[in-house]
């Protein structure tokens, strides 16, 4: 049975993703929809990007991946069908495919020109929902679309290394539901710079000597739990499951004792550096 | 397979929409269940009935809505289960019925009488889930319910046209995801009172001189971008997808740069007039 | 077909819940996957045993429940995968389980010990996940863990009786999506102690004489709604759908008139006391 994901910043309240869901079963009786985020916040490329790229390849090759943000179609705005990593991903020409093929090319990528039967101000149901349709009954996307060679790309602030290669600048790039700070700056940029040289971060006001594996990895669990001391709110860097570097709180609750963005000050797009000693 | 859909006030939160969930696939072991929205506003009749009557018409015809909103069962809230344009709705006699079947006549309407053998505090979960899987299950109304000819009817701001018919005054019916301010005025409505003539929108502080299409229909692409100013921020009026006239933000995200409802400082059930130019 | 639920503190943004459900679909072809709830706020355990234990029993037996609250592996936060009442939990060892199996005594507990092949910083991608697959495809839990005896005990605030059996004092357990406030008294509880007296429940500034059957329930229908007065917005106590005392608003919205929780000045943890009178 196909699957279709719908990564959307449509909200929790409005008919929108209803209405797509709809759309889609009245095309097809066998199916299986399933919502990544309908959160994002409203036209955020970057957001969206990082939510599609961390969730789509936990889904079954040849997934079907519907992302309604910034999906009006204008001269500059036109439609993509795109075969990537084995996975399909209907989107707008904005730059987020840019965002989602900067480690993996796409095998194909068309511009949809089905629209000219199709007037429409709701392009993800009326557009993207047909086709999905299409992929899901096994069409290729030749049919509904024209190989291009070029995408939008979107200017992202990628880390920067300076000429000694002993600092990285990255920035933040996501904020996450506990509240905590992802940067920008992978596993792998960071070993491939640090060549495991002692290292600081810094952010604001706030510094980070290590980066630690897990949330609870800098606990000492030989010592009894009652001689520990108080543990939740401890701020501490770790690499978390996506492969970044995360400046986090340990047990933090945004809405009661505050989180690291509260806490740290620290917003998307605020600068991250580290510097490495000199060996 | 039959199709339920869930339209209620519960949130995102609590335990109600699992245990729904949970009381139907015990029912039916066969059944797509698909949420429109949680999110309604607590009680909010109007904005629940907006959110159903754009959403379930995409769905196939013999889906089977729920919506789940101020269904306390008392003599003065019966329960109610409706054919209407091809669709079932399972709901409380609370007026959301009269603002479904403003344009469409309902083809059968019963008042649930299963309930002498259930006492609940909950009827979404014991008697509306129910209903819909006997009528999953081919049943007819006939069996859960008695018919009745009148139900009851939620007075609604209605858009009022002047005597000299050169203006309409309508309301805010609705704020959604990105703050835009959806109003009760239809496309139907401006196209029948203007007969083409010009025409000002005001709502407080704010006049529109045209709707648009789309939101980006303002833009002249013919010009490049670099040379056409910013243009995320900007106002404008349109048609939206369902068919009303919208005043929204281009781009807009509330939680940054603001949204039409609150920049323009417009709620629901604000008024918004349009003046139509003589001849 | 089995039926994995998810209930969980990831929030309705990020790629998490989009990740988890790509990961089952990925292992099994046929399974339904149903959200309990995403929205408990982070690490709080005893607002998610009240979530899950009044959704589960809705559905049906043999169902599996992940719970991904607080779940990172270490040596004090070990993994279980529990039967009780014919559900499968699949939890961490962090205390949620005792408040579910509070008056349900488990069937069966084992602590998961299939870690060593899996390293992780997502355990509820990489562990839960791949033991509710095991369960769903008819596996048994001694594959997966090694029985204990022992779970860790959460202490909770249980209702205190004192010595003269004419007091209750409570607390307040969940505040619901319409900022009702819901304590940890149940019925039970408190007719077990009150055998029939007159009471009187205090919280903060509040007090309540009566507990009604339903929110409604004061309300004498047999005067006409015009003559009734405001009723939007009064004040009750009543037994809930969970079967606990809960302190409520008419027909409150939380973001306009205000909730139980904002006007009463009620609180998580706070206290609700009941005094019987003396016979």
């Amino acid at each position: 049975m196909a699957i279709i994901t719908l990564t959307t910043d449509f909200g929790e309240k409005d008919y929108f993703v209803g209405a797509v869901k709809g759309a889609i079963y009245s095309e097809l009786k066998e199916v299986r929809i399933v919502d990544i985020s309908h959160s994002v916040s409203p036209f955020h490329i970057s957001e969206a990007a990082y939510i599609i790229k961390n969730a789509y390849n936990s889904f079954p090759k040849g997934s079907i991946h519907i992302i309604g943000i910034d999906s009006e179609f204008t001269p500059e705005n036109k439609h993509l069908a795109v075969l990537l990593d084995d996975h399909y991903f209907i989107c707008a020409n904005n730059g987020i495919l840019s965002l989602l093929a900067s480690e993996i090319k796409p095998e194909k990528v068309v511009e949809i020109n089905i629209h000219d039967a199709i007037e429409t101000n709701f392009p993800v149901l009326d557009v993207f929902v047909k086709v999905a349709c299409h992929l899901a009954r096994g069409g290729t996307l030749e049919v509904i679309g024209k190989n291009i060679s070029e995408i939008k790309y979107l200017k992202q602030f990628e880390p920067a290394i300076n000429s000694e290669k002993n600092q990285i600048v990255g920035h933040v790039l996501y904020i996450d539901n506990y509240g905590n700070v992802v940067t920008n700056i992978s596993r792998k940029l960071f070993d491939h710079v640090g060549k495991g040289r002692n290292y600081l971060i810094s952010a604001r006001m706030v510094t980070f000597p290590k980066i630690y594996e897990a949330y609870s990895d800098w606990i000492n669990f030989e010592v009894e739990k009652e001689n520990r001391g108080e543990e939740d709110g401890k701020k501490l860097a770790l690499f978390n499951s996506a492969g970044y570097i995360e400046l986090a709180i340990y047990k933090s609750n945004p809405s009661t004792v505050g989180s690291a963005s509260t806490l740290f000050g620290l917003e998307h797009r605020d600068t991250v550096t580290i510097k490495f000693e000199e060996k």
